[in-house]
């Protein structure tokens, strides 16, 4: 049986206006996502705009998700930092205070081959006791986790299982494949738009970050596959695909990252979850323009009235 | 008159085999620079192995080196971290101990358009009162400074110049060209081996890895550069892209990062200036076989017996 | 209702030693797709190595597949080549042969952007009578067909329907949605190994090199799909995954190209489908150990005894 | 000696309206260059939008090159094609109506790698009995000619030398440095605006667009370089970077390609030596707009009045 199976939300770490983190709405966050259902979350990914907080937020912002969270699903944490050594002190934050698991990338702005990156996992598993997710993320990281190297690390013990953002589904397919046999092994894709066909073809779970912003949506396209209705859960899919042309709006104007993020906070404000869409500096701030535009998407979909 | 001028290396950091900094090889280190006649030291740059230190030991490092150069030259301080505020945070303490001036990049892992780029430099200008160099260094941070960025913050006060590791030399020229008018600002070519023509077209200065290894060279160079004779300068270039060869002695069995500065701490370890070759892992280190290949090229190029 | 729908391999061009079309093999070759069951066939496509042959060869080629084929399916040409203007002269000679479509790229080695590629198609369907595909294949061509340019074109009537060898499926996926409407459009995957899943996202059929090798087992994924068994799809869509495994076999020795599409000749071959695996030079033929280890995977398939 | 030295501009193709080639005004191009002391001329590159020309069009275009050049410089003609065949083809074209070379790229939309590349290059070379100049331009064929790959086709006698249009002067750099003792060979630039840099070390000549509009520019940046005036050289050169501006003054509107080309032709035009700025299709012309900003640095540049 997977480790982790089922919606697992890269859950947003709303700001207020100055920057801090706004715990109350970090707070409602996760309870939207729990009570709507997912199986899992994941807090202190991209999503989380994880490396715009330094080691004593991240302890807070961990320690506030476990107790909101209170055993009801897993915890998943972000241990995400350019180098082995900061990765492991992230580690070890998140296995104290009581995550179910963390999740690593390959080290970055130092780029490593395969063989470095191999090490790097083996580093940070032996200075744990904690499941390690493999994170595979090349738009920020600047490197794939390649077939064999996820292989490697899976069958000896290291990753516990795969969070898959890179866009290649294809690769995805032939590492659940492979490791089909193993016991324990999970692989999710990041992915909002492909969601009914990775589980499909045999993915555990997904950690799509419109999640927050619908989680229902998601929650219901899981119990369609799972239900075997492939169908059903096509048109679920459909849906999720028309709401994510949100993070489009602000592109452009701002980063791909500030756009995609930056809509989902803008959502979830006008949804009422959280409070501002602040987002870390430099990001640009969606203005009212786009914020209009989200409205009518939201709107369509029949989040908002 | 440009702020700096001339030979400005980007000095390795010596580690001990359990990965702490060796600092007696550090002052070896910069004192090898320093009475070879280069004009400044850019401590805690990419070839200073700069993310893998924490902001403790960068202090550390900071400290060392400005006591050990006392003053000879000025010392340039790489405040080179994921995000706005931890580039503010690192740079203040260089601000502290006496730094001559900062050397910052663009935000990485999350992605930042050009105008969030020029915001973030807006935010760590105004937070800390030092000289801020611009790093161009794509490989490492997934995005280019462009020309008009560069352009747009050099005028606005904000870069007082540039560190260019980009490999475009025709996009430098313009830069160069279009801010030859700029009191202050200076250029410089992170390149080890397109030197004496990144000077003849008007760079102020070079930041090459390489002259860790020969500052004696790239000092001559410099001089001939001065002395307006190009043919001499071009002599000496060509002997250091011959020396340069080292970097390509691991590449296949390491990452291209760590083949580089492994190779720079071989052969500063075969002329007996710092203790060992080791670098943060999970780089992999220069093995014997390796070793014999840089020893033969030093030899050739007569830096060792 | 789509214009053409269900499995339409690519075919090969077998050619004898001197590098001649062997148009015995050729038909044998087409003759395979048919009796299996195909619902169409592409010639002088990039599995055809279209772009080695002149146009004299490729009329007969063209010729050749009509008349073997004779009506049993449908006939897709491709009109690959550099310019506008080679492609519509290719596309006159398909038209005249009685060619069903046409299969067109954007134009390469010069590069153009989207509006540029917009009328370029234009300027090939205004030429010929026939049915326009558009083919996108980035990892020849240099560039991407983007939602937005299928869109215009497929609106305006200039493309009849799509050919996505581009492997980013989200794409496809927002293509085929936006186009669900479009009475005749369709779109097909190049894809051998996200078959299944681009069937239950909406695509209206497959174009696999592999269905060279094994035409059953595409047409049995197809009818399984088209019979709403998904999951009886997805395991014949993995032991198809296993054979692809071909396509690595000579990687690294030989071009990505030259070891997909030799692997595909040279398992032909040792079916007795073809009698060579010659490519056009400078492709590096697949030797004697690639091709025992292609007959373990064929036998392993059940392919070969 | 180099076979061939100095100033070589790829020069353009004049069309009339109607697409057809203008050979009056392709005379009046040529003889631009040559009476401005060019020392040979490239017909057929990518300046020349070489591949929108068929095979007859291409040898009339020879023709009328060679006779109306009649011995003064040599000719050097692009045999830049798709295939090894194709090559070959146009290769014996340009050798029967006595070229003085030809110029060859990799193969391209077929990949091949670096094995195969020179397997490429020596068919070429075996089938024509014409030195055979290498075109190392990936940004049109999507592969780098690499150093290991230039030193061997140089040192088999394959290459009788090298244009690079690379972008990368450091790999440029390390090849003439290797090829230095190797008799007869040459490494040209295809830069237009790191000329001074490129001649200071050690290239043998320079291939820029640029001097269809500016010959005595380039002619002069040549002859101080020759004098051992690098400082005259580069004042020369800092006035062509300016007047280079004009390739991008179309670029967004149009692909890269059209800006440049078109802006090369549009100034030929607003000069008075070449009839209209037509392009093959499917670029896009440049404006009445765009010409008004050309003018403006033409007169800049004192080349109208």
């Amino acid at each position: 049986m997977p480790l982790f199976t089922g919606v697992v939300p890269p859950v947003v770490t709303p700001l207020n206006p100055d920057f801090t983190v706004d715990f109350a709405s970090f707070e409602a966050a996760l309870n939207h996502l729990v009570d709507a259902g997912v199986h899992g979350v994941f807090v202190l990914g991209s999503t989380g705009e994880v490396v715009f907080h330094d080691a004593e937020i991240r302890a807070r912002i961990i320690d506030h998700a476990i107790k909101t969270v209170a055993g009801r699903v897993p915890v998943l944490v972000g241990a995400i930092d350019m180098t082995t050594d900061r990765v492991i002190s992230h580690a070890r934050t998140a296995a104290s205070a009581g995550a179910d698991a963390v999740v690593v990338t390959a080290p970055f702005y130092t780029r490593t081959n395969q063989a470095e990156t191999i090490d790097h996992f083996h580093y940070v598993r032996e200075a744990v006791d904690l499941p390690v997710v493999g994170y595979d993320i090349p738009v920020c990281v600047g490197m794939k986790l390649t077939r064999d190297t996820i292989n490697t690390l899976a069958r000896d013990g290291t990753l516990a299982g795969l969070k898959d953002s890179s866009g290649d589904d294809a690769a995805l397919r032939y590492v659940l494949s492979d490791l089909k046999d193993l016991d324990g092994f999970f692989g999710m894709t990041g992915s909002e738009i492909m969601v009914d066909t990775a589980l499909s073809m045999g993915a555990h779970g997904v950690v799509p970050g419109l999640a927050n912003v619908d989680p229902h949506g998601y929650v219901e396209l899981w119990n369609k596959v799972q239900a075997g209705d492939l169908t059903g859960a096509r048109q679920v899919q459909e849906r999720l695909c028309r709401l994510f042309e949100i993070v489009w709006i602000a592109a452009g104007r701002t980063s791909a990252g500030a756009a995609g993020v930056g809509s989902f906070k803008t959502a979830m404000r006008e949804m009422g979850i959280i409070a501002t869409n602040t987002m870390a500096r430099p990001a640009r701030l969606l203005n009212d323009d786009e914020t209009a535009k989200i409205r009518a998407i939201l709107g369509a979909s029949g989040l908002i009235g």
